[in-house]
């Protein structure tokens, strides 16, 4: 990398137009373009597979995934709650350190979003916290997210309704390749260009549960059955194109993991060498991050110092959503007052997102962990 | 026609693959595939210079259309919807003659949808039956629907908005090419495949008032300002791949609207030929409908001969919505039990939804017409 060049935090890594193109002449021959055309259904089958291949063959997973796509991931979370039938102005418990979509979707569908703290390690809405909250007060649903696609093991929530009666849906936005999905609990994922697996705009719900998986599509052509509307749904169809776009990335999905995982392996032995860094735990040998978020006690510095050497970098979820304004007013303070939400906050603060794309060289790696280093190692830092 | 060939009822007319290649040609390079990226923004402005210049150089005419993309035309409902401000649980009048996402919209809103009866000749919500409405009940909103793309003259909302004091809302859903925008009432369209104007799944918003649009533009990212969420949106981002059809098929529109004018009027001609048929009215002399549909007391047997025919036909809207499962327990019955919903009941029954596409030739239309005269000469035919 040459001083002058910045090294951006994000570049998606979609289909380039000609790979698009034998879709687009499928599509072409059909003229077909939406309300669950063929592609659609060819591309939620093979969503379905590839969850189904990644599901190690073990008692407790499904014997078959199902999918329905839709406009976006917000839209799969949203109408999947609906399709949960939880009732009105129940609460919701989920993390404060997550993307704002997913109290949005809570409070979309009648429910009242409960923000508990996150783990220290994984930061992640646990099941562990979940229990404590559980013990302490009423709630129709606990709504975890895969923060920046560490998954959850396939069954930790799955045993946790079993014991608790509380369903559990997992928002695993970004985690496409890590999360797998267990016998209960329904998994939303994004297609958002900005995700590891990205169609532009798009999302998808998995579930091993088939009538799950019908209500919601229903859900998402306005509520229709046999051309009456019966419930109170919204258009959130995937488009044949979008369908198109992921049938393309299904097929370079294999080769793209792989180059991503030797990066990761680089970056992440890289980031060792800085002092006091701590990465996300709780990912697999084999699984990916979607960013790669680093915590460090100098983050701000660490932040200026990136600047200077123009390196991209991101604070996410910062504020964290029990902080922002138009979640601050919620009705959800009783609990937050009972229980500090140190570590969100804490997370808001120290972590950076650093670079992390398909571009990134092994030469903007190393550069990206030398200016790291330099701030820890510079005497004019005063250690905390 | 071969007697063994069906004539279609609808055959969207979208950009073919080839055309679309030098925009993802742009996107390969660009690397943006949404997030208001470059191409949405090319495409907003050209739909609110195309939408300028179909407006006649009047006085009520807004100098500058503005416009939001979106993901469906129901989204552009419910955001606009949202984005004025509404009341909680005011009542918005509705044409009960319509397709349901005008009704969801409002209900997702929190607003309580009414229905009205349409007019006999124009099949639409009307001033005047606005004006009877809310001289007898309040309303926060009127939302009258261009059905079938039956455009309304760009002023008349905005003098009842004046005269009334009651704001309106334009549900254009296929009337681009015949809806104009005026000084104050915001218009819905949408990009939907079988619209007109189609891109596969999407919507817009256009409007004379600027603050308007850019409201609707935040609620459909989440309600982001300034990176924290300040208002409860969605995401409703149209992505930069549906924006790259929608800029081809702008690029297509002039010669569509032209073949289109051609085929209108030697279908509507034909049709005159059909003893008892009466067409919606209301639709000016360069206008385009988005539907052939015909009004006839023997309609059932018009969709019978038509089957046997092999000419697709569909029954628009029938029930009314005010009829459907999920709105007939609605508490808008007070309302409907003061006044009749006789036209839109009568509509739902004896119209018939007749081929109408881009692949219609000259020959197709001849038999639809023969078949349509054939039952209304058949001795058989009992006239009512």
């Amino acid at each position: 990398m040459s001083a002058r060049d910045s090294i951006k935090l994000l570049v998606p890594n979609l289909p380039q137009g000609h790979e698009l193109m034998p879709r687009l002449l499928q599509m072409d021959a059909r003229r077909v373009y939406t309300n669950f055309g063929p592609l659609v259904q060819e591309f939620e089958a093979a969503l379905g597979q590839a969850l189904q291949s990644q599901s190690p063959a073990a008692t407790g997973q499904p014997s078959t995934v199902h999918c329905v796509t839709l406009s976006s991931g917000t839209a799969a979370l949203e109408l999947t709650l609906m399709a949960m039938n939880l009732p009105q102005g129940s609460q919701v418990l989920l993390p404060s350190y997550t993307f704002a979509a997913t109290a949005l979707a809570v409070l979309r569908c009648g429910l009242v979003p409960v923000f508990s703290d996150v783990d220290e390690f994984t930061w992640q809405l646990t099941p562990a916290i979940a229990r404590d909250a559980v013990s302490r007060m009423d709630f129709s649903l606990v709504l975890p997210v895969a923060t920046f696609a560490c998954p959850f093991e396939g069954q930790v929530w799955d045993r946790f309704s079993d014991e608790t009666g509380v369903p559990v849906l997992i928002d695993a936005a970004a985690g496409f390749g890590n999360q797998t999905v267990g016998l209960k609990t329904p998994v939303c994922f994004s297609l958002h260009a900005t995700k590891p697996f990205g169609v532009g705009e798009g999302g998808f719900m998995a579930s091993a549960n088939g009538d799950l998986v019908a209500q919601v599509r229903r859900l998402s052509n306005f509520g229709f059955e046999k051309g009456q509307v019966v419930r109170l749904g919204i258009n959130a169809k995937l488009s044949e194109y979008a369908a198109a776009i992921g049938l393309v990335q299904l097929d370079r999905w294999a080769g793209l993991q792989t180059q991503r995982r030797v990066r990761w392996q680089r970056f992440s032995s890289e980031l060792t060498k800085v002092p006091d860094l701590a990465l996300q735990a709780g990912f697999g040998l084999n699984d990916i991050p979607s960013n790669v978020v680093v915590r460090h006690v100098r983050a701000e510095q660490l932040r200026l110092q990136c600047a200077a050497a123009g390196i991209e970098t991101r604070s996410w979820y910062c504020p964290p959503l029990h902080q922002q304004a138009a979640f601050r007013e919620m009705p959800v303070l009783a609990y937050l007052e009972q229980q500090k939400l140190s570590q969100s906050e804490h997370l808001g603060q120290f972590t950076i997102g650093l670079p992390w794309h398909d571009d990134l060289t092994d030469g903007d790696i190393t550069s990206i962990s030398t200016q790291l280093q330099a701030v820890c190692q510079s005497p004019r830092t005063v250690r905390s």
